[in-house]
């Protein structure tokens, strides 16, 4: 038998209805394909948090302060952000990491320098990274991959900070499914009514100022300093053959990125939930994926990463520790479907 | 300021744009108000499965062997069924009870003895129990509560066992919301095709036999011996004000009897995942809630009950352990709305 009849014979043998654990039968699954076994685990996961600030951000497409940016990154590491409380909740190792704050951090922050400039270029004016900004990034990215694969992790979820992000996200969202700018764009941390309507004329603007002819150009072009780290660090751990675990609009639409440079990255994805900010869905069904919870979060940082993980498990300890028919004693349930 | 808008403003002020949290923020406010406390709390969470058989199977509304409810319920101990698994995740205390199950287990086997029959009648020629049986069984429902309490658990779940326990549910649905047996009645584990038409038959003549003139009577005429004991657990739950993990089908139709019983029993519910069965998502409309998770599952036991309690305890953590905007030195995100 392949793995996956293998697998599958394993978790329709447990004592339960066929099919009745739903989800946590199709995650056991995947991620006993991913890990070529039928005792799949998750060893040290780790979420590793990209913080840069948009050039965009200078155009009013967010209203929020700049300096929230370098403020949250601290909070990350400070441990009182929403994304370090659920990342000790859940024995995560968080890794905050500089790629293009812009912020100058005192030596002894609690912050991995990995900066590549002071923020991106504002993409109204120029394109947001030069090409080799761009791959600088990506490098920098699969290196952290690296080195948690060095210390013992198999399952890795990434997350964001910076603020103005929600717009290089939809264009590239744009970019890629070819929907339009009204359809990828979304409110972010707090662009309603008018001020929405000016960021989706801003980011049309934009949309059309440049034709990149690939997916690296359009990352440099429409992306920023986070999002192409996240963007390397993606391919990476598709590499390394790691259980991903997709966050919210920003980590999806960098993962659409990636996807479009390595499309069998999708197997190793989970799509941790979907999110409240517009667009996100419209993703997920281009992706033709379910994310695992709905809970109405829009936080980002990795959050809904980091908060499915213990779902997950459920799933693993199904596959791992429920007994099968035989083995209980019980008698086979009536498990055709008509 | 009241408890709610104490919370609410101490929800608003994590550093988070406003409401990012979803149903986490949700899920906190209401942990906070039902233990009118800004840090709520989960002690000792405990699950306790209820088991009986039931005579209505006799007539074929069940694909399964009666047997596997006596198989299931020293499995559940034995630790190797889903419940089982799940409540070892979360260090969940769970409790296997013996309501009526149609076996008698040797002395020395690990599940509690509160046997009030051999099973349930045949409602098709008599009412499932007595008044007095399902007094008694409410009762004992009512003193295992007690005992956790006695032991420190302010958050408890109920699961189930019972081979065709779906068909009672199905009535006291039909009974409590008026819907129509066809809108009330699904496959359970396995009544497909023309065995659920069947099964619909068989409900529907039962339905028609009774006249039940209170709760009370309804529960005794269309319920089962776990049903009965957990509904009492239900109400004993909210007299002592814990938190009450709402499972699928099965658990959402003791609980909407119990609510008819007590009606303020909703506040402190949360109701864990939108099963697979027929007739979940029409209850869960009927009480106008809105579950944590909806993962497919259509297992019973308590399954839904314990995997939803870690997205329980981050909705805590965040509200606990999150720091404000002043606290982390953060610029307020503009959190207006327009």
């Amino acid at each position: 038998m392949t793995i996956k009849e293998q697998l599958k014979h394993k978790i329709d043998n447990k004592t339960k209805p066929l099919g009745s654990l739903g989800k946590l039968e199709e995650i056991a699954f995947q991620v006993g394909c991913i890990q070529n076994s039928l005792s799949p685990k998750i060893t040290n996961p780790a979420m590793l948090v990209f913080c840069a600030d948009h050039g965009i951000a200078d155009e009013g497409v967010s209203t929020c302060s700049k300096d929230i940016t370098w403020q949250q990154t601290l909070n990350f590491q400070h441990g009182g952000a929403g994304i370090s409380v659920f990342c000790r909740q859940h024995n995560i190792a968080l890794r905050v990491i500089d790629a293009g704050v812009d912020y100058d951090f005192p030596e002894d922050a609690p912050v991995i320098n990995a900066k590549i400039a002071h923020g991106s270029k504002n993409m109204r004016k120029e394109p947001a990274m030069t090409i080799e900004e761009c791959e600088l990034a990506m490098k920098r990215g699969a290196e952290f991959v690296k080195a948690e694969v060095g210390l013992g992790c198999n399952t890795i979820g990434f997350g964001e900070m910076g603020i103005g992000n929600t717009s290089p996200s939809s264009l590239l969202m744009h970019y890629f499914t070819k929907q339009s700018i009204e359809d990828c764009t979304g409110p972010g941390a707090g662009m309603y009514g008018d001020k929405l309507h000016y960021k989706k004329l801003v980011l049309k603007e934009v949309s059309e100022k440049y034709a990149p002819k690939s997916p690296l150009e359009a990352l440099a072009t429409f992306g920023g300093l986070e999002i192409a780290m996240m963007a390397g660090a993606f391919i990476e751990a598709y590499k390394q053959n790691m259980l991903i675990l997709v966050d919210g609009f920003i980590a999806t639409a960098t993962m659409l990125t990636a996807f479009h440079i390595e499309p069998r990255i999708k197997e190793n994805c989970i799509f941790s939930h979907s999110s409240e900010e517009f667009g996100h869905k419209h993703i997920l069904e281009f992706l033709g994926v379910e994310p695992v919870l709905n809970l109405k979060l829009r936080l980002g940082e990795g959050t809904g990463a980091a908060i499915v993980l213990p779902i997950i498990e459920s799933a693993l300890i199904m596959l791992n520790n429920m007994t099968s028919f035989d083995e209980a004693g019980v008698t086979t349930i009536d498990n055709e479907k008509a």
